[in-house]
Formats: structure tokens, sequence, C-alpha cells
């Protein structure tokens, strides 16, 4: 169960034009379940991601990054996403690169098109051979349901660990255009997203030009995906995709306009919302922990001691355990590697409680007040550095018996 | 229960001369259990140290500090060492310092010496006020018990969550002269030593000129303590200290000698023995995991990639699943940090089993001998990187869910 996060329902998420999904059940890992997805774009439609930075990054990804730079460089523009879960084709060399780009021409020909028109993504197990006959076969299923509402379905099509789909919707107005985006996101282990996050997928009606779509994707992924972490672990796969159909009356082609600030800002708040379903489904979450970094000399460093929290499994089992067990996390702090922090400048709080003042324990903090926030299930941590005026937010959850069993069990 | 790790007892454990072990009852945290721990030195003795890079360092690490440097500045040299368990006396601002003064100053006047002759170390809780009452009550109980043949006592004196007392002891020969060495060391959790570790101290009875033994304290942490970690969490109070007593017959004054480097041989072999015990004891640990990345460009990166895949969560539950799910250890090599790593000249073993080879599955891996591997309690992961001659290792273990009942249970 997931952290105060209701599960979405099909009615909640509304059709983007310019956008038909399809799903399919090729039985990659496991026979009668969901385990390919098809979205297929309408020619008015352009499309930016932002992928993973680890240097084993799965042979999709590859061939994702080479589609779009294919279009960048004049090439034809994308006509369709395919998603398989079950097997993440990463670590798999010279074989792995081979299916994906098998899997592309395979959806190309069903949808009279080119192979580098096709963006491909998978989700699973690491460092086994992806089964691409089966991925191949299940492809003519998944076109003969294509249709514009089929969110829902999309949402559970993407789903590994996760306990439940994630998906967010909302019609926004832009100075007097009704924009409608709708998104989906997938994740629940190996999540510290470094660049994107394993399989967000985020479409919008308005017409935005390639440039400005690149921009945008990288500021919603920066201040969303971006800022969540379960394990640490930054997977072979992440992937998030920004695609504006071009349907609507909202038109942008550069990004000094209101317009386009709105629209940013619009993005990014469902962005975020996509990113702290994952951590609201963390694998064995039962809190989900805001972590903010105030008052520091750069965001880079209020970003390392919030990760350094995040991370720290001894923090993250005294959240578990609703023990006020705080000096964890000045321990998590001291060891972040901001080599010249003066903790004698720094305070800490949980929620509205001041826990540590210059750098020791507030001479007014009881653990009755510690103790009190530690019971919640949404609890944030708040460090103020004293150095500075530049601040950093993550969110991340606990860590729990169950995240251990999940990930004891996941491959049988 | 340790991983393959016998308890040790007394008898195995050599008096070093020129040092004496006192140890009381002060009801620190709990009562009933030895918590107090004096370690008294010979006038010929010299005494160096290495300590914790957290930036929360503890107040008696700031003390033990000062007073080595005033040693350093040609004051009188170090009486004895004086460790409590049961609070960490960390995260205590300047209380904190005055508590850990007072400490020194009142077994100074039970020892006849100044204050800063006296190092003093706290290991437990942080973020609480040190009980100094009754850590300044308690030692002359742990002087009147002062004897050579104490240091299984002092092993159980300094343990915290540590299942079982770690020592370790022997007699070498260096060039014709009898050298006994005997050491101790504690933790279990809050483990990833960055300059030192959580408490080790290791005595040999020979003279050692102040100089030289700053040289091989700091070689012996680099080369134990500095290499394992349990959970990536650097304790706020690491300490390693070296205590060469100058009461055998080898007498070393400079490092260009082949008594030296023999020394060093065997100290930093008995103190990578008492760095390993703790890995052993890891909590909830039930594999010892040693983590050696090979043909490095320089060994920074290799360390960069030894604890992304020993601090990963995914790779210890899978260790502790006994589950080849070793996709997860790429994943980890990939989001190390190292930007330019060419996978595709990557090699992956598990003890003798290569797994991957050249970035991919290796054809001739079947699953079957890597589970043959994970079965076992005692598992090397060797990486081969292709890009030079360097290399490093690490030591760590399994991520079980005894460690999240430990550590949600800890203060209880």
């Amino acid at each position: 169960m997931a952290v105060n996060s209701p599960l979405p329902v099909a009615a909640d998420l509304k059709p983007v034009n310019g956008i038909e999904i399809g799903f399919a059940e090729a039985g990659i890992k496991k026979p009668n379940r969901k385990d390919i997805l098809v979205m297929k774009l309408a020619d008015t439609a352009t499309v930016a991601g932002v992928f993973t930075t680890n240097r084993f990054c799965a042979a999709p990804v590859q061939v994702s990054k080479a589609n779009l730079a294919a279009v960048a460089a004049g090439g034809a523009p994308i006509r369709a996403l395919v998603v398989n879960t079950g097997n993440a084709n990463a670590g798999t060399g010279e074989t792995g690169l081979d299916s994906a780009n098998a899997t592309c021409a395979a959806l190309a020909r069903l949808l009279d098109c080119e192979p580098h028109q096709i963006l491909p993504f998978s989700t699973g197990v690491i460092l086994e051979p992806l089964p691409v006959a089966k991925v191949v076969g299940a492809l003519p299923a998944a076109i003969a349901n294509l249709k514009a509402d089929n969110w829902f379905n999309a949402a559970e099509a993407i789903m590994t660990t996760d306990t439940q789909p994630k998906a967010a919707s909302r019609t926004v107005d832009i100075c007097g255009h009704s924009v409608t985006m709708t998104g989906i996101s997938k994740g629940a282990g190996m999540i510290r997203p470094n660049m994107a996050t394993m399989l967000g997928y985020l479409a919008i009606d308005a017409k935005v030009s390639q440039d400005v779509l690149n921009e945008l994707v990288k500021h919603a992924a920066d201040h969303s995906f971006n800022c969540i972490t379960i394990d640490g672990d930054t997977s072979t796969n992440d992937s998030f995709m920004l695609i504006a159909t071009g349907t609507g009356s909202l038109a942008i082609a550069n990004t000094d306009s209101t317009e386009y600030a709105e629209l940013k800002t619009a993005v990014t708040d469902i962005a975020r919302s996509l990113a702290q379903m994952i951590i609201r489904d963390g694998e064995g979450a039962t809190k989900f922990i805001t972590v903010t970094v105030e008052e520091g000399g750069n965001m880079e460093e209020c970003r390392k001691i919030a990760y350094s929290i995040a991370h720290s499994p001894l923090v993250k089992t005294a959240f578990f355990a609703s023990d006020p067990n705080l000096g964890r996390i000045l321990c998590a702090i001291g060891y972040a590697g901001v080599d010249d922090l003066d903790v004698t400048k720094l305070d800490l709080y949980l929620d509205d409680v001041l826990v540590a003042k210059s750098g020791g324990r507030n001479p007014a903090y009881q653990e009755a007040d510690g103790q009190r926030v530690m019971q919640k299930s949404e609890i944030t941590v708040r460090v103020r550095l004293g150095r500075g005026a530049h601040s950093a937010t993550v969110w991340t959850c606990d860590l729990s018996h169950e995240y251990v069993t999940i990930n004891a069990d996941y491959r049988s």
C-alpha cells in the first residue's frame, strides 16, 4: 500500500488529442498481465526526453537517444513509443541493441513509418536477454486496441514492483488557452533518477517547438523526477518523455513569453505529482519524507546534504520505527562531503520542531515533540545551514522490512 | 551471529607490556554492563590516531585531536585513554566539549597527570547529553582493576550493537625482534569509516618514534578500516588509535628500514583483521562480501565503483536472498560517477564465475553457476575495468531483515 496516495481511476484521466494508446499481453516475464504499451502520436507532435546518466544505460535508452538525435538532425518526426516491462534489456551488449532495433523495425512496419521514428523503452530485470520474439509478436494486438482513453491501462501496463498505477491529469488555462495534460509514471525500487526517472510519460496538447520542448522537459525533470530517491540506485533505464501533440490552441515557439512561463509551471507541477507518486509507492514505504536544505552557499551543497540524509539507512530505519533518533540526521549531514561546513551555524527542524540549534541539541527540545512528528506519515526535515541563500528539496521514503522482502524476492 | 567469525577468547589475547586496562559499570545507558574502559600507558609509549572526517565530529574526537596536537607541539606525552559506550557525546555543542574535558580532568587527577595527557572517546546515541557525573563517578572503579591481561574485558566494554567482542593478538618476528601486538575494535552499524573506524585500538610493544607512528597509523587505517562499509553511514565518532608502548626490543626511528617495512605489513595485517571482524558482525549480516575493482585508471575510480556496489541496497538484498540478480551490480557500477567509463571493456566475476564479459552477459554464463556462488557465506565480486593498472578492495556485508529490526529498535 502506498503512502497517502489514492489510486487514480480511469475516469480521472483525460485523453490528450493527438495520442492513441494500445497495450497487449506478451508474457515477457509472467503470463496474463499487460506488459506491452504502444503510444501512437499525431503528425503534429513534438517529443523531447531526458535519460539516465548510468554508464550501463540500457539498449532501448541508447536507441531512443539516437532516434531523437536523428529528428534533431532534420529526420522525420517520432511517430510512436513502445514500452515493455518484465525485462530491462540492459547489460545485454550488442544483442540488446539488435533487439531494441528489431522492436522498432517491427512497429514501424505496422505503422508504415521508418524504424528511427519509433522510441523503444524497457523496464524489468537487468542482464537477461530480451525475448524479442514475444515483444514483436504482441505488437499487432497492441495496435488493434489503440484508442485515446487508454491512459489508465497504459499506467498499469508499465508497472513492475509498483503496487498501484501512477497517473495524473489536468486541464489548465494558459493565457486563455485550455491545455490538457496527462501523464503516467512507474517505479518503486532502483529509484534515484539522475536526469530523469524510470519511465515517465507526459503528454500535453499544446503545440511546442522542439527547442522549447527540450528546455521544458529538462526544467520539469530537474524539479520533479530528479529530486526523488528511494534507495539511491540510479537505474539503467530511466527515461522521462514529454510529448506536445500540437492539437490544442496554445502554440509556443520560444521561451520568452508569459505563455511559456505559465506552461512551464503547470508542466513542472504535474511532473512533480508523478514523481512524488513513485515515492509514495516506494518499495515497502510507510512514510513520505520531504528533506529541505536551506541557506546554502550553492544549490549543489544543499542537494549533497539532502541526498545524504535521504540515503542514510539509519535515518530511513528511524523513520520506519517512528523513533526520534535524530542524531542520525546530524551524522548524515556531517558526512555529506561539504568539507567547510560550520556546524555551529546549523539548525535542524522536524516539521515545526526545532531539534538542533547552532549545531547542538536545542535546550528547549523535548523528545515528546520529536515523537509526535515521527508518528505522522508525512514528515518534513528542514536543515538551515546559515551559509547563503540557496536551497534544495528531495523527496524520499523510509526503509522497512517490506523493502528487504520485496528485493530479496523480486525475481522469484 | 556474525559471519564465520569465531569469538575471541581471553586466553587468545596477549598482554602488551606497557599497557594496563581497567573497566567499570557506569550505568550510562543500561545497568549491569561494562561501559567504561581505561587504558593506562607506560611513560615510554607513543600514540597516534586517525579520526572521522564527519563535520559533526563528536566532542571527544575534538578533544582527542587537540590533546594529540599538544603532544606534537612538545607537550607531555599521553598517559591514558578513556572510552565510554552508551552515549556518543556528538551533536552536543559546547556542553559536550565541557563534558569531555571534565572526564579528562577527573582521570588526570586520579593518575596524577595533566588533563591534556588523556584521550577521551565515546560511542552510542547521538544528540543526547553525556551523563558526565556517571562517567566520572565510575573512573575510580576502573582504575582499581587496572591490569595487563584485561584485553578481553576491554573488547566487551566498548560494544554497542555488536553481538560479540572483537579482538586480535599475535606475536611476530621483525628482523629478530619479537613484537607483541594486540588490538580491539567495535562497531556493527553506522560503519563507513573515512579516515578511521568507530573505535579501534591497537597496541604494540615496539618503540616507535612519533613521526613514524603517525605514518604507520595512517597506512594501516587506509588499508583496513578505511576499506570497510556496512551501511555507508560515516560515524561522528570514528577513531583508530595505534599505541607503541616502547617496552620491547624493536626500536624504529625512521621509515627507511627493513624493520619498518615488516612492521608496517604486520600492523596493517592485524588492523585488517580487526576491521573485517566489524563487517562479519555487521548489523544483521549473513554474508561477508569482498569487492575488488581491478585495472582502473586510478585508485579513486576503483574505490568509487567498489563503494557504489557495496552501498547499493539492491545489491545487498540480492546477497541476502542468495539471488544471482547480478544486473544490479552492473547498475551500481554504471552510476558510480566514473563519467568516461567504457562498459564494453568491463568484465564481472562472482568468485571464479565470469558473469559479464565486455559489458554484456557472458554467453557461457549459466544462472546455476551464479546460484552456486551466491549460496556461500563468503563471496568475492571482482570487476575488471580494462582501463589501467590500479585496483581497490572494499569489504562489506548484505542487507537483511535483521538490519532493519536492529535499527528500528536500537534506542528502545
